[in-house]
């Protein structure tokens, strides 16, 4: 509709080989490789909501791709083509050329074709649909932990809810914990490398819900030790233990990917972490029970807080 | 995001023997048929941009699906599945019910899958992104329009502009018109029944500015016949016929199919119209000037309303 704006977007926008028809007709056409399935992946960020409304338009661009990319590692799809859907309350092309620059910076490093879109006037929100590939049977889902499966986390927790919380009291935000906020890192080549895991998830709403979702989706409980959760010296610098345990237990953001695998993988896990210079954390383990208990070091049951929606506004 | 919401979505979400994974994961998996690529468009519309704030749940969630199939149709590709993003400013079972009970219904006419999708809380906004199939080089493009092809039309044009002329006004809006802005029908089956055709575009921002697409895309001109243009019985009776000929031009919102054939195909044209049981009207012809040129049935110049967005606000 806006087609100056689409315009800017075209000029920019990088193909690939397998796409046929890109940006600039009724849809685009895309011819997929023998022998794969389609993964497709939707997600939106709206302004105060998903993210500050103060967040810089580069970082927003980032962001949008990355948490979409993120649900293609989790699934362990290798990424393609995407779309975006830009609602603006006007028509600013240096608002526009900022968030080009995160989200096409993310896009290049993931050979992600941005194929179409629209533009339309509303509230600030960005709606993104990435498309990716997977062999058929190899995509890990949510549901395929076993019981005795070991419980790993990638990266750090709690850094973007810490970011978020220092955001909140006005005062003085870490850089390190606001660039984990806002230029969150999809764990692609992470999650391509771990096709022999169970099941996976990323942490978008909080390990305490997006461990849960594992857990009901495969019908098992699991049991967390809290002590375990990997955090950043960031955090652990700006937070007492107890306010760390809860930003990392229950904060979102984070991006990262939670996944259980027997036992009998450990070495390979391992290696999968030196192979792709990703820290990856053993934190608990699947059982038959129904949710997940978290325990701390010594045993003792320890309780979470309640998994809710983080709002911006 | 909103649990309940999606679950509510996901309960009535229909599906298909190809999807190998619906909503409910971080993301859907497709099985691609042999032999065909995947089309992708995507639209979205924003409450008192794109609708009337007053529109009833169960139009907006037909139109969502309407505007987006209309591309596919566009593009003589068959639908397949579908992702919707939904923004909500609450969480009103009530709202989505009906938004569902719309959307669901043309949805089920064409066999789409709803396969994912998200909710999140935000001004009211749908972004719908669909998927179709279609033979390699089988698409009907823009750009393929030539030099003594004839230029057609579906349906009627004018009426869903009409209905937001009167809309506007604030005084009867006939139901007839008011159907055609609200409940769009996608012209699936005559686009694949026009697998012949040269070039096609769906009318969604007038003639005016659509038509123009295919000629600059195209590189080719075209001249119009303004009293040719197909007009409702609904549209004479309340406006007249200078107006008329103004909406008709450059009224958007109809999602017919403006497309061109060479003359040798005017017989399968009509035959598609006959099978379809869809109105086709030849209205102009392409010429090797540039732009569209628009004539009375005298021969005489006329000059259409420059394109415009229009806001609902």
């Amino acid at each position: 509709m806006e087609f100056d704006l689409i315009d800017r977007i075209r000029a920019r926008a990088p193909s690939r080989d397998d796409v046929v028809l890109g940006i600039g007709d009724d849809a685009a056409i895309v011819q997929l490789p023998a022998g794969r399935q389609l993964v497709i992946a939707t997600d939106t960020l709206n302004a105060g909501v998903h993210f500050p409304a103060d967040t810089a338009p580069a970082d927003i661009g980032w962001k949008a791709l990355a948490v979409n990319l993120s649900d293609l590692a989790a699934m362990s799809a290798e990424p393609a083509w995407c779309t975006l859907s830009l609602s603006l309350p006007g028509s600013d092309a240096d608002w526009l050329d900022g968030f080009l620059d995160g989200f096409l910076e993310l896009a290049a490093r993931h050979r992600v074709a941005l194929i179409g879109g629209d533009t339309t006037r509303g509230a600030l929100s960005i709606g993104v649909t990435v498309h990716g590939l997977v062999e058929p049977g190899r995509a890990l889902r949510r549901g395929g932990a076993r019981v005795d499966d070991d419980v790993w986390v990638t990266g750090t927790l709690g850094d973007a809810a810490a970011a978020l919380a220092q955001w909140r009291e006005g005062g003085h935000v870490d850089p390190l914990l606001r660039d984990r906020l806002d230029r969150p890192v999809p764990r692609i080549g992470t999650g391509l490398a771990l096709g022999f895991a169970h099941a996976c998830i990323d942490v978008s709403d909080g390990l305490v819900a997006d461990l849960g979702h594992v857990c009901n989706a495969s019908n098992v409980g699991a049991s967390v030790d809290v002590d375990a959760l990997p955090g950043s010296p960031a955090l652990a610098a700006a937070f007492s233990s107890d306010t760390r345990r809860q930003l990392q237990s229950a904060g979102g953001d984070d991006y990262e990917l939670c996944f259980t695998a027997p036992a009998s993988t450990r070495d390979a896990v391992l290696r999968v972490a030196a192979d792709t210079g990703t820290g990856i954390t053993r934190i608990g383990r699947i059982d038959a029970g129904r949710g997940v208990r978290w325990l701390d070091r010594g045993g003792k049951k320890w309780v979470p807080p309640r998994p809710g929606y983080v709002h911006f506004a």
